[in-house]
C-alpha cells in the first residue's frame, strides 16, 4: 500500500472482509478518522480515503455506517446476472448451470433476521451525518450489491418472485452534498438506493434491476441527476421515484419492466423526465403526482406491452386503462415530443371494454401537451419460460395487428387551460373544449390504404 | 509498482508531493519522456503514463506543464463540498463544523502571486504542444482542484463571494485531440477549465462549481461534447462557453445558479444544445452570439428566478429583463420543445413596469422556434441564511402565484423570416408579421376556470 | 498483488504481454477458471476477476477468448490518436513528428494473416459461451486496441485509406446479458465492436475513430444503450449499427464522418435515437431499414456537407442525393424536434440537376413527423490537406450561401397514412394528399429581406 490513504479490504488486518466485509470497513473508516483527526492543518486535513474491494463474494453481516465525507468504495465489477430467471428454473438443472450467482465485487447481504425490520437497519451501507456542513462527495463506484433471495409470497408460487425482503442497498439518511453512485450493480434487493435530502447528486450509469424498488430520493432535494442508468424495478415497486425535488434532471435512462412504475414523481417541480427509454407492462408508466409543477417530459419514448413470461403472468401494480401511462397532478407541465407506443390484447383490457387512456390530466392548470406521437395495436402476444427470448419476440412483434382504438389525451374535470397540440385526432382528444384549447391531427384522408411493411422476426 | 508506466505521487523518490505535487508531476513526466525516448520500436514506443493521486491534501507551488500524449492523471475522489457556505457561515461556528475544506485526491492551488497575473500561468495544469500531431488523449480524472480562496471585491463585503483569484484549474493552449476529463471536482478557481482549438474533446460527468467561470472552449474547435456534468459559475462568470466551435454536442448537464449564463456560444454552428436542466437568477441564460448559426436548442428546461441567498441579494449580471433568457444573434437555428418558467417577484423586474421577454431574436435570417412552453409567475421569495434550505424552497415554490405577463417571443428589427410556432399567444409574440411568419397558440377559451392543485412543501 | 482476483498482464509469470498479450490473458483466464472451480460455496463462488493494462504497447498475436462471467479488463489511457492524417502526411516528414502511434494502454493487434479471412477469428477480443445462463457482466474499459494498418485498395491509391484489414475489436458471438464497454478507443480496426443478441449492454463514452465499422449490435437483442460516445466510421462502414433489436437507446453520441451511415437499423422496433449530433459527408445518415417500427428519432442534430480533405475527395457511399439524410422503411415511426443542414455545392449534387431530399419515407404506415426544422445552403466549400482545419473551417463557413432547393420531406406511394406537420412548406413536402396527411408551415411574407449576420471565421 503506497499511501495511508488507500485500502483494500482484502488486506486490513483487522476481520475477515469474506466472513463479514461490514465489519472491516467500519473497521477501516475509524482507522480513517483517527488518522484525520491526528493530521489536521490550516487549510485541510480531512481529504477521505479510498476503499478497494477487488473481485470476490462477501458476506456482509454488520451493516456500513458511513459518517465522513470524501470516502469512496469502490470495486472492480458490477457483477449483475439475472437471480429471477435462475430462481424460475427448475432445481434440478441447476447442476448444468455455467454459474449460479452475481459476481464481480460482489457483496452478500446478509445482516440478521432482527435487523430488516426496519428499513435503514436494513441497509447495507447506511449514510449518516447531522449538523455542518451536510456530508459530501461520499462516492461508490464498480461493486455489486445482491440481496442473495426474495422471501415474501411471490407469483408462481415462489418467493424469490415477491420482491421483498426487508433488505437495502444504499440508504442516505441525512443531507448531502455532491455524492456519486456510478457503475454499480444491485440486484435482489427489495430497495436498492434510497437517498434523503439530495443535493447535486449524480446517480450515473448503473445497473439495477430486479430489485423491488431502485431509486428513490425521497423528503427534499435539488440540482440532481439520474441519467445513463440501466433500471428494472419488481412489479410492486418504482424504478425511479422522487418528492419534492427541484431541478432534477431525469435524462438517458433505459428503464425495462416490471416496475409498478417507471418514473413517479411527487411534488416535484421544474424538473426535466426527458430522452429516456420507457418500457412497462402496465398503465401508470409515469406518474406526476401531488401538484407537481412546470415539469418537462419530453423526447421519451413510452412502450406499454404486456408480460411475456410464464410466471409473473399474474403480476401486476393494480391500475386499470383508465389510468394512463402517463398521468399528471400538477400545473404548467410540458409534454412534448414523445413517442407512446400501448401493444396489448384488446381481450386484456381492465375493465372490459373501456377505452385505454395514454396521457392523463388529472387535475391542474395550464398543463402544454404538443407534438407527442401515440401508436396502439391490438396484438396476440405469446409467452413463453424464457424471459429473454419472449421479451424479445414480444418486443419485435408488430405484424398481425389490428389497430386500437384508445383516448390519446384525457383531461378530467378537474383539470383546465390545458392546451392540446398535434397528440391526436378530434375524437381521441377527450377534452372539455370550453376551459381547454385543442388543435386535433389534421386527419388522414379516409382513403388512406394500408400498406404495412415486412415481417420482422427475431431469428 | 508493477509497471514503469504506473505511478503513485506519494511514491516517488524526486520531491515531497504534499509540499508541491507540482514539482513531483513534472518530475515524473520528465522520466517517462526519458524512458520513451529509449524505448522508440518500430510500431510503437511513446505510450504515455498514468499517475495516480491517493486521497489527501496536496499543495501545488509549481504549475505542472503537460506536453506529452496518453498521459493519464487519476485521482480517488473529486471531493467536492461547498467552500461558498462555509466562507459565509461566521468564523466563530466553524470549530462546530464537521470538516472546513474540500476533500478526496485535493490539489490546493498555491502558486506564487506574481503567476497569478497572466492567466496562463496561473493554471495547475498547463497543457501546450506545438508541432505535429496535436497532443493527444490526455485524460484527467477523478481528483479536485481547489483554488482555496477569493479575493477581489465580493458581495456582502465578503472578498470569498467575489469569484476572482486568479487561478485557473486545467489551461490547454494548443491545438488537441481526443482529450477527457471526467469524473473530476473543481471548486474556488477564477477558471475551471480553459481549452483552446479542441477536437473530439469529452468533458463528462464532472462536478464543476463554485468557479468564476468553469468550461470555456476557445479559439475554435470542432466535434466535442460536454456532457452529464453538475455545473454552476460565479454571478460574474460563464457556466459553459463555446467560441468558433462547429458539432459542438451540449447535452444531460445540469447547470444550476449562479453563473452570469448558463450556456454562452460565440460564432458557433452546426451545434446542440439539447436535453439539459438549467437554472439561473438572471436574463440571459442560452446566449447564441456573434452569428452563431444552424444550432438546435431543444428539450431543454430554463428556469430564471431569483436569488434566495442573502449574501448575494444585490450580486448579478447586469442584464435586464428585456433581454431575454435565450437570445439569438444568427441564422437558421431551431428551438423546439424547451420548457421555460420565469418565476420572478413583479417588483423587481428591470427596467421597472417592463414585461419580461423569454426567446429573443436579435438578429439574423431565418430562424425556427416551435412548440415551446412558456410559463410566467410572479411569486414572493423568500430569502434565507441557508443556500440549500432557500434554494430548495424557492424551487418548490408554486403556489401563491399570479400570472405574469412576458413577451415570450420578441423578434428584433434586424432579424427576419423567422417562423414561430407555437410558442405563444397573439399577444405575446412580438414580430414583424411582414417578415416573420407567426402561428398563435389557439386560445384558452375565455371562461376557463382556476382549478390550481395542492400546496407543495419542503417537508 | 493484494489480492488472488487482481491481476496484472505485467506482473504475469507466464509469457511476455508485450510480446503476445492474448497470450497471457489467456493465460490468466484459465487461472481464474481454475481457481473458481475450486472455491464454489453455496451462495457463490464464481465472482470472476479483474485484469488490469498499464500503459503499454502490447502486441497481440494470439487472440483472447473470454468465456466466463465477470470478467473486467481494465487499461489506464483509451490512447487514440489520428492514424489516417499521419498516413496521409509524406513519410520524410514523419522524423519530425512528436509520435508516429496511438499510445495508452495500448494492445497492437497483429493475429496471424490467415485468422483475418474469418470476421470471428481476426477478432483481438472473441467472447463466447453457449449453455445457460448467458454469459454476464464482461467489462471491458480504458484501453485502446488498434489495427495498425489497413491494407485494401484506398482513395488517393493508400492502402491505409481502405478501412480495410480483416481485424476486430471486440466481437461476442453468443447471448449475453449486462456487459459493459466503457472509455475506450479504437482505431484502424476493419470492425470495432460487433455483438451479438445482447441484453442490456452499455457501450458508454467511448472513442471510435478511423474504424471500418464501429459499433454493430447483430441478430437482435433488447433493451441496450450506446450512449455519449464519440464515433467516426469510414466510408464504407457504419457507425453505429443494430438489427432486430427492441427497446435500443442511442443517444448523446457525437458521430462525425465518414461512416457510410451515421445510424442504421434493420428491423429494429420501440427504440429511440435521440438527442444525438450526427454529421455526415454523404447522404444516409440515418436508415430505418426493414420494417424498423414505432422508434422516435427525436431532438437530433443532422449534418450534411462535403468532404473538405483532400485524399478524400473521391470517396463516398455510392447513394444519390434523392436517397434522404433520412430514410424510413416501417410503420408507425415519430420524427420530431430535429434540425436538418445541408450544405453543399449545388453542381456536386447527383443525379446532375436533382433536387435532394433530406426525410424519405420510403415504405410503411402511420409514420408521423413534426416540428423538423430544415436548412439548405449551397456554398463553395474549400478542401485542405489538413483534415483538422479543413473541417473546422467547413463547419464554420456559413456566408457566401445561397438558399438551395430541397424537398423536405418526400413520402413514396409505397407508404401511406404519413402525418408530416411544420417540417417544409407546401412545396418542400412531396406527399400525395389523398392519402397523407399535411400540415405546410405557415408561409413567410413574400416580402421578408434578407438580414444575414456578420462574418464567421476560425481565426
Amino acid at each position: 500500500m503506497s499511501s495511508t490513504t488507500t485500502y483494500d479490504v482484502t488486506a486490513w488486518p483487522d476481520g475477515d472482509p469474506f466472513d463479514d466485509i461490514g465489519a472491516v470497513i467500519n473497521s477501516i473508516i475509524a482507522d480513517v478518522k483517527q488518522r484525520q483527526a491526528a493530521s489536521t492543518t490550516d487549510d485541510g486535513g480531512k481529504p477521505g480515503a479510498v476503499i478497494t474491494i477487488p473481485p470476490g463474494d462477501y458476506r456482509l453481516r454488520t451493516q456500513v455506517v458511513i459518517d465522513l465525507s470524501f470516502l469512496r468504495i469502490e470495486g472492480a465489477g458490477h457483477g449483475f446476472t439475472s437471480s429471477s430467471i435462475r430462481f424460475n428454473v427448475p432445481q434440478e438443472e441447476w447442476p448444468e448451470l455455467h454459474e449460479l450467482w452475481p459476481g464481480g465485487s460482489r457483496i452478500i447481504v446478509d445482516l440478521p433476521e432482527r435487523d430488516l425490520r426496519e428499513e435503514a437497519d436494513g441497509a447495507a451501507f447506511r449514510i449518516a451525518r447531522s449538523g455542518s456542513p451536510r456530508i459530501s462527495s461520499v462516492e461508490l463506484s464498480g461493486f455489486c450489491i445482491d440481496g442473495l433471495h426474495f422471501t415474501g409470497e411471490g407469483p408462481a408460487g415462489n418467493p424469490e418472485n415477491s420482491y421483498v425482503n426487508g433488505k437495502t442497498g444504499i440508504y442516505v439518511a441525512d443531507a448531502n452534498d455532491s455524492f456519486r453512485i456510478t457503475g454499480m450493480g444491485f440486484v435482489y434487493l427489495e430497495n436498492a438506493i434510497t437517498v434523503y435530502h439530495a443535493d447535486a447528486l449524480s446517480i450515473h450509469d448503473n445497473f439495477i434491476a430486479e430489485c423491488g424498488s431502485c431509486i428513490e430520493l425521497r423528503g427534499w432535494g435539488q440540482a440532481s441527476k439520474i441519467t445513463d442508468n440501466l433500471v428494472g424495478a419488481g412489479f410492486t415497486g418504482r424504478s425511479i421515484y422522487a418528492e419534492h425535488h427541484g431541478g432534477l434532471l431525469i435524462t438517458a435512462n433505459n428503464v425495462f419492466p416490471r416496475g409498478a412504475s417507471s418514473i413517479h414523481l411527487h411534488g416535484v417541480t421544474r424538473s426535466s423526465v426527458t430522452n429516456n427509454r420507457l418500457h412497462s407492462f402496465y398503465p401508470g408508466m409515469v406518474i406526476l403526482a401531488a401538484n407537481s409543477s412546470e415539469n418537462l417530459v419530453g423526447s421519451n419514448h413510452f412502450l406499454r406491452d404486456q408480460e411475456p413470461w410464464t410466471p409473473f403472468l399474474d403480476a401486476d401494480n393494480g391500475l386499470d386503462d383508465r389510468y394512463g401511462l402517463l398521468t399528471i397532478s400538477g400545473d404548467d407541465n410540458s409534454v412534448i415530443g414523445n413517442h407512446f407506443s400501448e401493444i396489448v390484447e384488446a381481450h386484456r383490457i381492465r375493465p372490459e371494454g373501456a377505452t385505454p387512456v395514454i396521457i392523463k390530466v388529472l387535475e391542474g392548470n395550464g398543463n402544454y401537451i404538443a407534438a407527442n406521437h401515440i401508436v396502439a395495436k391490438d396484438v396476440t402476444v405469446g409467452s413463453s419460460d424464457s424471459c429473454f427470448a419472449a421479451q424479445v419476440d414480444a418486443l419485435l412483434a408488430t405484424d398481425g395487428d389490428l389497430p386500437l382504438e384508445v383516448t390519446t389525451v384525457s383531461v378530467e374535470p378537474s383539470a383546465a387551460r390545458t392546451t392540446i397540440l398535434d397528440s391526436g385526432t378530434e375524437a381521441q382528444v377527450q377534452a372539455d373544449r370550453t376551459v381547454n384549447a385543442v388543435r386535433a391531427l389534421p386527419p388522414l384522408p379516409a382513403a388512406s390504404p394500408d400498406v404495412s411493411g415486412s415481417k420482422v422476426v427475431r431469428t
